[in-house]
Order: structure tokens, then sequence, then C-alpha cells
């Protein structure tokens, strides 16, 4: 069983809105075990429209449409639908019936353009739409289906997860397609790979490897006749890729990297705190961001500024301590805060984020990173490339990494 | 001049990921002149992104695609290049150099697969990409031009604007369609709407609002000849908007309002400090964000809890204060702080995020926002609904409003 979603609306093709629609239907004909192998964007123009709902007809089983089912003369999906199938478009008194009473009740007037969504190919069953005017269509004909849906947000979700996919569900027939995201850190995408290319030739499950910020996400696809079974089938890979991977593999799914270091504080009854320049609260922000977090992080303070420092750190007035952007610096932030907050460890972070090399003549990117803690404090040379949010976002995450690593050691 | 953008990822098709790089890409186009007609999607597979290439070159003179590039098995866009343009691959050797010198820098171990990176399509010439790995491709052929982007966000953006958009602009040539966005706060979107909408009838430029968390934008959008013209058609259109509106608009495209805040700062040569607990270090971060930020925010302190409130405020001993949230507390922070750190102006965060209200029983999304200055201190109590996530961006919105307003006044 096969699927393709067509979006139909001009601003998407003008890049106004993002088409989130479009991943969300993704994800639940996935959940619903239809291959989606296509996705077409198209814009609010009939001819075209059809055509690509011909060339979606003629390579999949289901085609899902959204947008374009409104009452202005740009509406064009129930048309082109009809138009796509052979068929013609005819009028349902009791939808156009329904349609007046309620801009009765409103108080609008009513215009005859409006009875355009009343209007259904003959092929069509008509998608009851609780949350707007238009209803949905689901159309069948020569053995394919095409589901319709209307593109805003609070129509389209509820009728998408409520009405549409029990339908998709009776489609797909017993298989579903599920994930389970291993994330790792502190190994790039093509080691990762190279470590487990062994495992990579299954194909199902399937793992594929993504690269993200700092970190490397391994995705494990199962194919089954149910989520049950498909957890089942991907829980002896996910054994297997951490056997390999160790204590890189960090969490699974949403789980991030703050949370796994909030998790692991938790469970040995440890605490931290922070003593941020270049990131500039940043690093805090994510620790503080985890639900429960203030059982581990205490707080720390932003010494944005070397004045700030001087103030806010007690003990900073050492004259090694000039160049905001060293070593020691790094080393006196976190035993600094470590200290006036009492945790069991400490982590700090100075560097230039740039966007000029002008702090003490240090290169944009280079960045210090300390990590305090009961045995002594290691300080963490990096060189981030980017501008100036990625080298922040790198250094924080690299920040977390190494004191996951502390804590774990 | 046509266009077509096709998107390459299995994780798009299975709606892991929404695909805002489209929607980039088609803003760019529609900047440059260049309609778009179709956007396509497809996965990781050679057979359907080579089919899909030759469908969108048979009906567009320009293509774009968007991942595929990266060093993995399933990357592989160059390949499907290739094969639509009936070319062959080549290594260019000194892009295979500058990998491995990049690997070694960095210290990781260099694996054959990385090398796919150096291969390029004969008819391509290379899109230097200095954010990661993979150059980016423009391969000309039989009058197509085919761009091929890497899908990173770090490294797609600057490659779109700053290398892609002006070869773009050059193919265009003709007419733009051109926006400007008019950043507001302080009103809602009905409330701008009912202000502006006698100028809302214009066709050319067209004006549209859209509804932002705590703000609303207004979108002036005009087609002209160049992108000059277009300024020229929108510039009497912005001025009649500020002579309604007033201060509440206070920026323009991607103008911050941590960005407007630390412009006000900057012209006035004043100073700024904070005290967050609620928010963790939220606000601080996005203050130190703006490039050349340490010439008006100071630091701060992050007092996640009433330990560390205590140890980094001074005088916070005071029994009044032991309720953290609490209209006191928060006076009482952006009040120690300004003092601490001698700035003209300090912000205060504290308030309860959830996800339980059991913070001194007060309820989620309860939230005090403190702003001292010389002339005294005002305490705003804000109730926010939400998740956890939503409150404290609200609480961070809200305070850059409230000190942007204290400056101004």
């Amino acid at each position: 069983m096969d699927a393709e979603i067509v979006s139909v609306g001009t601003e998407l093709l003008l890049g106004q809105i993002v088409d989130t629609h479009a991943a969300t239907m993704a994800r639940i004909l996935a959940e619903c075990g239809i291959s989606c192998r296509h996705r077409a964007t198209v814009g609010d123009n009939l001819d075209r429209v059809v055509e690509t709902l011909k060339v979606a007809l003629s390579r999949a089983d289901v085609v899902v449409t959204i947008g374009g089912l409104g009452p202005t003369a740009d509406d064009l999906t129930r048309d082109a639908i009809a138009l796509a199938f052979d068929d013609t478009l005819e009028k349902v008194p009791e939808v156009e019936e329904k349609l007046k009473q309620f801009f009765a009740q409103r108080g609008i007037t009513w215009v005859e353009s409006n009875g355009r969504q009343a209007m259904k190919p003959t092929c069509a069953d008509l998608i009851d739409n609780p949350n707007g005017t238009a209803p949905g269509l689901v159309a069948r004909k020569n053995g394919k289906t095409v589901f319709a849906l209307p593109g805003p947000r609070g129509e389209f979700d509820p009728m998408a997860y409520n009405q549409v996919k029990p339908m998709l569900e009776n489609l797909g027939g017993g298989v579903v397609i599920h994930s389970r995201v291993l994330r790792v850190i502190g190994v790039g995408e093509s080691m990762a790979e190279e470590k487990i290319k062994h495992l990579m030739v299954s194909e199902n499950p399937t793992i594929a490897p993504y690269a993200q910020p700092m970190e490397v996400h391994l995705r494990i696809t199962a194919k089954a006749p149910t989520v049950f079974a498909a957890e089942h089938l991907i829980d002896p890979v996910e054994e297997s890729i951490r056997e390999i991977l160790g204590d890189a593999v960090y969490g699974t799914n949403l789980t991030t990297l703050e949370m796994a270091v909030k998790d692991l504080l938790s469970e040995r009854g440890e605490t931290i705190s922070t003593a941020e320049s270049m990131t500039g609260g940043g690093l805090s922000a994510r620790l503080s961001s985890v639900p429960g977090s203030s059982d581990v992080f205490k707080g720390g303070v932003v010494t944005y500024t070397i004045e700030a420092k001087n103030l806010l750190l007690e003990g900073a007035d050492d004259p090694q301590l000039n160049d905001p952007v060293s070593p020691e610096v790094a080393k006196f932030m976190a035993e600094s805060i470590r200290r006036q907050l009492g945790t069991t460890y400490a982590i700090s972070i100075t560097g230039n984020a740039g966007p000029t090399s002008d702090v003490g003549q240090k290169p944009v990117g280079l960045v210090y990173i300390g990590i305090a803690t009961e045995q002594g404090t290691h300080v963490e040379e990096c060189r981030f490339r980017g501008i100036r949010e990625d080298i922040c976002k790198r250094a924080e995450q690299t920040a977390l990494r190494l004191i996951r690593e502390a804590i774990l050691n």
C-alpha cells in the first residue's frame, strides 16, 4: 500500500508558510503502515493540480490532498479531484443548508461562492468538519482513494487524527512502521556508521544515521503488525548498538542531552552550577528547561563582562585572570561558582563567539570549557566554526558532553 | 524563468522533520522573481531521486535540491544529478585533501566514505561550504541548471542566502517580489488589523498580518522591476503604519526584540543586568545573543534555587523574601543585581513554569517581572498559559517589552 501527499496552495510555493501539515500527515501514514514515496506541492492552478493528482494516482494507491477546499475562487481541490478521476461535481443540498444556517447564526451575509463548499465529486463521500465550513472528502474510483483535508490548522489536525487516520489504518491492513531514535554524542556520523555498518545491512529493522549539531541520531525503524511487535524487533538492535557504542549513546527518542545530564545527577543525588560568559546563560537555560531540574541545578552567574566576573565571582582580582578567554579564567570560573554554591560539579564557558576577534585578540571560535569536580578541574580547549549562534550552541553541547563524561567516570 | 524545489530525505517522507528549508528556498526564488510551480519531496532512493529530478528538469529551467550531500551511503543527491543529466561523477582531489585536513585537525579518523563528499558531476561547479564538509553544487547542462544544497541548517541557510541567491538573481531578471516585515509588540493581531485596515486595501504593496508568539508581524510585499523599486513602494506604507502604531513597531525584518533593546541601550550609553529564577538564564542568553551586546549587557545571576538566591544576591536573608514567587522577591532580585553590577537598568523574572504548582503553592503560569531603574522598581504580575517552555518564552518576551517601555519613557 503506497500513498502520496499533495499539498495545494500558492502560499506554500512562495514560502510564506511552512508546510507542517504534510509532516503531520506523513507521520500518520507511517504509523498506519502505509509507505509514502513522494510528496508534491502545487499552487492554486487547476491544470497543475489535476496533473499533479494524475501523476500521484498513477504511482500510489492512496493520495492525501491538503488545502484548497475553501469557498474562494482559488480553492480548486474538489474540482481537480473530479477532473483527475474523470468524474463530475454534484451539490449536496443538506450541506448547503447547513452552511446557510451557519452563516445566518453568525450574522454573515451568504454569498453564492460559499455554495462551492457543498459540492463534491459523485464518487466521493463527505468527511464531517466540526471545526469549519468546508467538509473533507474521501473519493474512491478504480481501486484508488483520494482523501481531501482542509488547510486551516484548527480543522486539519482534528480531521487528520480523528477521522482520516482510522480510515487509513483500515487501508494499511495490519502493518505499522515504527521508529526509535538512539542519540549518540562524542562520535561523528561517519565513525558511528563505520562502527555499526555490519548491523546496517538489516532490512527490518533498518538503521539510518542522521547528523545533528554536535551529535548523531541513529533511527531504527521496524515494520510489524503492531507497535508492540515493532518494539520487539527494535530492542535487540538497540542492544547491539549500545554494546558497540557504549556510553556514547546518551538517550532515546526525545531525550535531550540536558535531560540525560539531569537524570544522571538525580540518580546520584548530585548537583551542578554554571558560570558562563560567552554563552550568556544559554547553558543554564538548557539545564533549567528540564522539568524537575531545580533538584540538581542550583544556579549560576552570567559574567558577560570582566567587570561582572570581578563583582560576582569571589577572588577574581588575580592579575593572572585579566585575559577573559584563557584556560586560567575557565578554571577560575568553574571552581569559584562551585565553591560559592557548594555543588558537586560546576561548568564554566568562556570564549569568543564573534563576530569579530576583538576579545583580547583571540580568534573567533576559540572556547575554553571548565569542568570542576571534587577531584580537580579539567579545562577543554575547543575551536568551533560557524556563526555566533552556532559557536554558542556547540559550546553548550560540548559542555554538557564533558559534564556527562565527568559524572560517568 | 521557472524553478522547482526537490527536497531529498526519507526523514521528510516519514514526517520526522518539517521541511523549513523548502519554504526558505521558495521565498528566495520569489524574491529573485523566479516562479516556482512545483515542489517535490522524495526519499533516499536513487531511482526515485533520479526520476523526480528528470520530471522537474522537463518542466523547469532551474531545479534546487536540498539535502542528500553528506558522506553516508544514503546521501545520493550528487549521484542522482549526474544520472539525471546523463553525466558521470569525478573526484576533486583538492576537496578531498581539504576534507582530510579538516578531519586531521579535529583528530577525527578519516573513513573512506568521507571521500564521497569530494565527488561532483563533471558538468558541475562546487559551491564552497565554509560551515560544513559537503560542498554545494551548481550543475549546468542543456540550458538547465541544478543547484544542490546541503541539509544541515547551519550549512543550508548561509549557502542559500550568500551564494545561491546572487546566482538566482542573475537568472531571474525582470520582476522581483520583495517583502519587508514590521514587527509589532503590545498590540494584538485583530487590533493591529483594525487600526490599519484602511491601508490593507492596497494591491501593490499588499499588507498581511501574522500572529507570532507575543507579537504581530505585518508583512508588506511589493512587486517591482528591482528590489530598489520595491523598497520605494514599501517605504510610504511603512511610514503610514508607524504613524498609526507608534512605538509598538519595534523593528523590521529579522530585528528581534532583544536587538531592539540592545540598540536603544547602545544609543543612550546605558547598561542592563538580569536576575532570573524561572527562566534559568533564558533572558540573559537572548540579550547576549546580540552581536556587540557586551557593551550594554553586563551580566547576571541565575538563582534557580532559594539557596542560590541567598548566596548570589546581597541582602537576601530578609524573611519577607521566603516566598520565591512573589512581587517582593522580583523587586529584590532586580534591585539587588542592579546595585551589585551598577547598571542603569535591571530585569528580574521569578515565577512558576510548571509542570506542577508545587513552588509555594503558586499556580502554574504566575510570573513576576521586575524592572529596576534609577526612578524605582516596577513589578508586573503576569499569568501565562501553555506548557513550561511557552511560559518561559512569554515571560522573557514580556520582560523585554517592559524594559523597552522603561527605556523609551
